[in-house]
């Protein structure tokens, strides 16, 4: 016989929270490295997890008019350089092809960073009149960005993303669309990551290459640190002119056309594993777990134990819950530390005792509390305990960020907040780029965002002293 | 008011159909050019044929216990070169990234042209034990093969597919899976495209590189070209010694792993058209067109019409029919002409005397017969409509394909066949490669497959007139 797999230790989160996520990320066979720096190969639970993301995303982007389409992953160098602010951004840390079919070429390619500059050069061809707008367009790809340090999820080279492209007859109709999606990039995280988040709109400095303005959604990770968890923007008319795009409105004079994008990308996965994860492992939310109750026979051996469990496990994918049979050979006790590992939400032991009693018991992975379920109401418990595991996650999420927001009225104070706090600093701010370098430099923050929710902490910024215009979030981010 | 779009001609199919397919791939909207030649900007009406063919593919492969994965788009070029055949066939057209972040890269990295490579790569770091096998993987992404001629979906730099990776513990067991992927491949071309498919085995020469046997299925086009729409290979063991996978087995002895890919691609929907498509533009069968039955109405001012379409669109879209009501402004006669350009395979009118009588005129989108309905039977009858729209096409597509297979018995009776009729001309064949490359030059074609369902036409080779192994079938693809 093969040796029997050990169940492997991961790293206290409390001691090295950075190597915690690593351990996790790969004893729970989400990622593996590639043979290239900052590529990584999504092993099949960790793509299962982006599948129910994904899966999610699209319905809401089609119940809303989107269509998906397929662009190409390469850019001609003149293309990217079309609009100047973006080029400047995202030019540097290109991957470019310079040698195709055995000869150098005649130009050099980029593969795609984001796909801003494709997008509009295709409208640019095929918008002529108000009759074909608006185009809401989103495609789901990866994109390459040569980043220095790259970590699982939360910093690749390559990542998995969904971009959308929008363009409108107005600007009304272009931010009200940008303003839409950031609702439904704020969803997706809180119905179905439990990932609480903070609402608001970038600085100038923070905002995306070529943008007049980035929406965020900010969310808090279990080391207090922040993790930008979506993105939408609004381009003004900014690319529609500089590919010249142009169309003939209802009264055939020429107009230029609005323009939005906006991205989530599989770093939400690092966001989910570090929101939710413990010193077990990784804990997914029930919405978005490939699987939602793993069955686990006790004394496999014992006559009737294993039919009873394979009979529990086909009641559970009948009502439609994402359901998993483990009748391996391996110790009861590696397969419990296995499926914590993985972060199933739930677990049901059954054993012939129970089986005797006509029940099983079912252990919560977010809480680990033990609950006797009856057999006959398994199909009316089961989804009453996902649910619970569902809220319990964003409860504590949702504290964890309450709890971690604090007020300050001078640089030094956020930054002696911060150091002993972590979270969220929230202060009043002039709006001038200087003060938001300063908190940089002096407090080893950047602006988080300027958040809808808006209070007054008082009248003046907390760096300068000038008139406040906005309170503002600070943080360390991922 | 701007001006009403003109209803645009197309190639007439029997004058040029080369040209009639790229007016029909543009004026259909299924594509754009890009700045690049032969990457193509899949359009949303496109796009959504491949999502059809996506989910019913990733249904059946999740079906038969494949999981999706997502592996780097980039292959180290050392790592491409593990296996001789393989970089051989491929390597001559890459594209390579040589470039990035600003700096020189100290090994070239080939967009991948298929992931054999990265697969073997990552299964020799996970796979140890028995235990972990099958592997059963599966992999939605584009690939890029450095193509001198290139078209809208039949050849293109840049393609989209699925690439099924798989491993397993025996020959026997791999080969299995080789030859069921096939058949899900055939259920894929014949079940939800209606295009009929001979299934074979490819020639030493036409298979893929380094596979040890390929499986085709080939279509027949309208035009009486053959067309490879799906392939399957078995590999053997060679990759797995190539990169190292070994496993013990049971009794803890180091085994070598066998290994299979599939693939399918947009090339397909190339196929789709070629198949099914006529003067008046696209012929889409039911089960994969994006919009299955478009509402028209009629006289749409009159009070009342557009109400009662609407109520018609609605009661499609309840019974689960993909439906949709046209109420645009554009003319009644512009509005056939587009969908039919567009496939849709039923359209229904609706005017104020169809509404008195309480029934509405459906035109179907193959044969252009013209049947009433009565509403009150609506979602009785459309589906049945959809059905026999269906039915009829494989049947016709059927007819073509039975009625262009001929029988040669030498090399210059199958040329002078093909050259008068096209299609497939079938004859016995030596096995040898002198007489394959014999048939290419003295007669045009190439071996298409040697077909499961093996005829007996005679004993000898068609060619040099030595003993046959194989009935074969030659034509001329795309």
């Amino acid at each position: 016989m093969a040796k029997e797999k050990k169940v492997e230790q991961i790293t206290d989160m409390d001691v090295d929270f950075t190597q915690w996520f690593t351990d996790v990320c790969l004893k729970a066979e989400l990622v593996d490295y590639s043979g290239i720096k900052g590529l990584f190969i999504l092993r099949p639970y960790g793509y299962a997890i982006w599948e129910n993301i994904m899966s999610y995303l699209d319905r809401r982007f089609k119940e809303l008019g989107h269509e998906n389409v397929s662009m190409p992953m390469l850019i001609p160098e003149s293309l990217l350089q079309k609009e100047k602010d973006h080029v400047e951004g995202f030019a540097p840390e290109c991957g470019w092809v310079t040698v195709g079919g055995g000869e150098e070429l005649p130009e050099r390619l980029a593969i795609r960073p984001t796909s801003e500059t494709l997008f509009c050069d295709h409208w640019s061809h095929v918008v002529h009149s108000w009759r074909d707008l608006p185009m809401k367009y989103n495609q789901w790809c990866s994109v390459l960005r040569w980043e220095k340090t790259t970590r699982p999820f939360l910093r690749g080279r390559e990542f998995l993303w969904q971009e959308g492209h929008t363009l409108h007859a107005t600007a009304e109709e272009a931010i009200a669309e940008t303003e839409q999606m950031l609702e439904v990039y704020a969803d997706c995280a809180e119905k179905l990551l439990a990932m609480p988040v903070v609402r608001g709109v970038k600085t100038d400095k923070e905002k995306f290459a070529g943008a007049e303005r980035t929406y965020t959604i900010e969310c808090m990770m279990h080391d207090h640190k922040a993790l930008q968890s979506g993105t939408s923007h609004y381009f003004g008319d900014g690319f529609a002119r500089a590919f010249g795009i142009a169309f003939s409105d209802r009264e055939n004079r020429q107009q230029t056309p609005h323009e939005t994008s906006w991205g989530v990308s599989t770093r939400i996965i690092g966001g989910l594993i570090m929101t939710h994860g413990d010193n077990n492992g990784l804990v997914l939310p029930p919405e978005v777990a490939p699987i939602q109750v793993v069955v686990v026979p006790v004394a496999q051996h014992k006559p009737g134990v294993l039919d009873k469990a394979a009979e529990v496990y086909e009641c559970l994918r009948a009502a439609g819950i994402r359901a998993k049979l483990d009748d391996s050979d391996n110790s009861l006790g590696w397969k419990c530390a296995q499926w914590e590992m993985k972060g199933v939400p739930l677990r049901l032991e059954l054993g012939p005792r129970d089986i005797e009693a006509g029940q099983c018991v079912a252990v919560r992975r977010d809480d680990f509390e033990k609950v006797t379920v009856s057999l006959e109401a398994l199909t009316d418990r089961v989804p009453e305990l996902l649910a619970a595991v569902q809220q319990g996650l964003f409860d504590k999420a949702k504290r964890n960020l309450d709890s971690h927001i604090f007020e300050a009225h001078s640089l030094e104070e956020a930054r002696s907040l911060q150091e002993q706090n972590g979270g969220f600093i929230k202060t009043m701010w002039c709006g001038e780029l200087d003060c938001e370098l300063a908190m940089k430099e002096q407090a080893g923050m950047t602006s988080r965002c300027i958040p809808f929710r808006q209070e007054r902490l008082g009248d003046v910024c907390a760096c300068c002293g000038k008139p406040a215009k906005h309170m503002i979030y600070w943080g360390v981010a991922y």
